[in-house]
């Protein structure tokens, strides 16, 4: 099979490393043909273009791996090399969560695959375990650690006693975190992949703006303490499940007993739990991000294209936001609360914390806005099915 | 696909369960058509018979299910299916750790496919992930906890402050643990999943009697209150290693920090993890045992039977017994103690723990054998990459 890679940045090249250097068996038939990559640096390596219509045209490539992230010309791209008959192969969530139904469309009746296992969980085969379950199970939950920089701000924070912009910066000086930090930590990056999990899980396509995304931002060293007193430890969480008349969705920080397992994911490692009717939960944990795990699920997408299982998504599941399950909720805040749906009030190193009766989300919603506090911190008490 | 189940008891009534009432749509062409069952029970369903040969002469049987367990006739009923040209898909550790070199070359010779997920970690989607992750990496670490009774014991005893007895006649009294309960406590499932973990991982055949194997059955209140002090928490793992000489590999309990993973794994949930080049630590929690879970294994396998993946172990990685690394274990005593490599000496409430220097493997059962002492507890302190 032969590749062209856009794109030749972290990921890109890690995908080059593991196809040109690594010696298993069944990457002896895989080959790195061609790399799009800026102008710049053409002379770097002889496979490099600078022109994709050079990638486009060349009859002998079978297979396009997009690692150039954001959504153009990265969906000019990808829907051009469906059309021009190769498979296409991405890590890109931003593009795989807002045109996935077009893709699968396209390849479809281009009779070729797209597949995007990288996109959601890293290394980690999260993608084709979901594929792998429902071929069985009726699946009814899925939630995880789905961002590696916010789970390594809050190990920090937990675990080193250290505030959030303090860890925040030295992330961003390590390279966990960019230089704007509002994917990873406002939940844009988690609500990409959970839509791109809940369409692989649930066969539907979910809408990001239906349901409540909280930021990781206000969290404060007080908060973390506050929930080590109740023997919680905060993460952030992704999570979407089906109920009886749709589905319902969070993106927000979640307060977990610390017995569980997803309280002991540490450092930047991402941990994913699907529950399906006879299995119960399989948890999948891994490394979410990262030159070579991510580019080891681009290589096993590539090694998949022959494979009976993925893309089978026709999003005939047309599920209705319609949030069910009660929840309880703690709200730190120096705003005034209305305190009809609020079980109690506790002050804590001298900062107030609200925890809400059980609660649907909408009410959730509606509480959050009527505090209009933008420093205000909104936790979920997890309460997951395994 | 036309099937024929062998063995009608948990698992296999399982398998008959999901195929026949699950309504999932890879199912649709999967049928249950005969079941053997012992003669008492032949009059239960109107598929079930009592002779073998029912099944191995009916030639519109694609794939036969052995779920009955034990070495004998298990192994006589798979390789006469096999040369039959039937696929065989198996939960049976037992007959697949001692025969599986066998059971491939006949796959092989009579092009049908030998599975056995269902063999190793019950539910969890290990053998398989194992199989994927090889396609591109080199594995060079295997281990997990591979017993649900096991763990549920050593919960009980870490969470509910409860002795060995009273928890392992609980555990049978609820069905977690068998009348015999050695091979779940005294090791033999964990090597044969080790084994059979190690085959698929490393592409080798490792003899269990060549590496440690500790039983479980030693253990006492004290001695996990003495690792909570030291904030560590025990379970009973089985792991194998590759090296630069060979392999090596135990069966034993060990004492784990309270914040990995592996130490908030409860009840009687099972976890594996692999350590590849590029990917890293991949780990995959879930149902290690049970009706559904078990048999959901089992109809994964039916339904990979066409994909590309599996079976293709040829044994021709010959990797000798060489234990090279050096670990700190645990060892408690009231018999004497060769002091030359043991670090420190402890007293806890009344019991003595000797903690050893850094020592392979070799020198560990060289230094428990010459203690002598049946009901000492021997623990591994863990130390795995990931």
């Amino acid at each position: 099979m032969k590749i062209a890679i856009l794109g030749f940045g972290t990921i890109g090249s890690g995908v080059h490393e593991i196809i040109s250097t690594y010696k298993a068996k069944s990457l002896a038939d895989v080959e790195v043909v061609k790399i799009l990559d800026l102008p710049q640096n053409k002379g770097k390596l002889d496979l490099i273009t600078d022109n994709f219509d050079d990638i486009l045209h060349d009859a002998s490539i079978d297979c396009v791996v997009e690692t150039m992230g954001g959504l153009h010309p990265a969906y000019e791209f990808i829907t051009a090399a469906m059309k021009a008959k190769k498979h296409v192969v991405t890590a890109n969530k931003a593009v795989v969560a807002k045109y996935m139904e077009e893709f699968i469309a396209l390849a479809l009746e281009h009779k070729v695959r797209f597949l995007f296992e990288a996109s959601t969980g890293g290394g980690i085969p999260w993608i084709a375990s979901l594929e792998k379950a429902k071929r069985v199970d009726e699946l009814s939950e899925l939630y995880g650690i789905f961002n590696g920089t916010s789970n390594y701000i809050l190990d920090a924070m937990t675990n080193q006693g250290k505030d959030f912009a303090e860890v925040l910066k030295k992330a961003q000086e390590l390279g966990y975190a960019e230089a704007d930090p509002s994917a990873d930590i406002d939940g844009y990056d988690v609500q990409n992949k959970v839509v791109i999990s809940s369409a692989v899980a649930y066969n539907t396509k979910i809408d990001m703006q239906d349901f409540p995304c909280y930021s990781l931002r206000t969290i404060n060293k007080v908060d973390i303490d506050y929930f080590k007193t109740l023997n919680k430890t905060v993460k952030y969480i992704g999570e979407a499940m089906v109920n009886d008349a749709g589905y319902e969705a969070f993106v927000m920080p979640n307060a977990l007993t610390n017995d569980t397992v997803e309280a002991n994911v540490n450092s930047n490692f991402n941990i994913a739990t699907l529950y399906g009717e006879s299995i119960g939960p399989l948890k999948f944990y891994g490394q979410g991000a990262g030159k070579l795990p991510t580019a080891n699920a681009i290589v096993q997408d590539i090694l998949d294209i022959n494979s009976p299982i993925g893309c089978l998504i026709d999003f005939s599941n047309k599920l209705a936001y319609q949030p069910k399950q009660e929840n309880i909720f703690v709200i730190r805040t120096a705003n005034n609360v209305n305190m009809d749906v609020i079980a109690s009030k506790e002050t804590f190193e001298g900062q107030t914390y609200y925890t809400t009766k059980p609660i649907v989300a909408t009410t959730l919603v509606n509480l959050v806005k009527s505090i209009d506090d933008a420093t205000a911190f909104v936790a979920k008490v997890a309460q997951f099915k395994g």
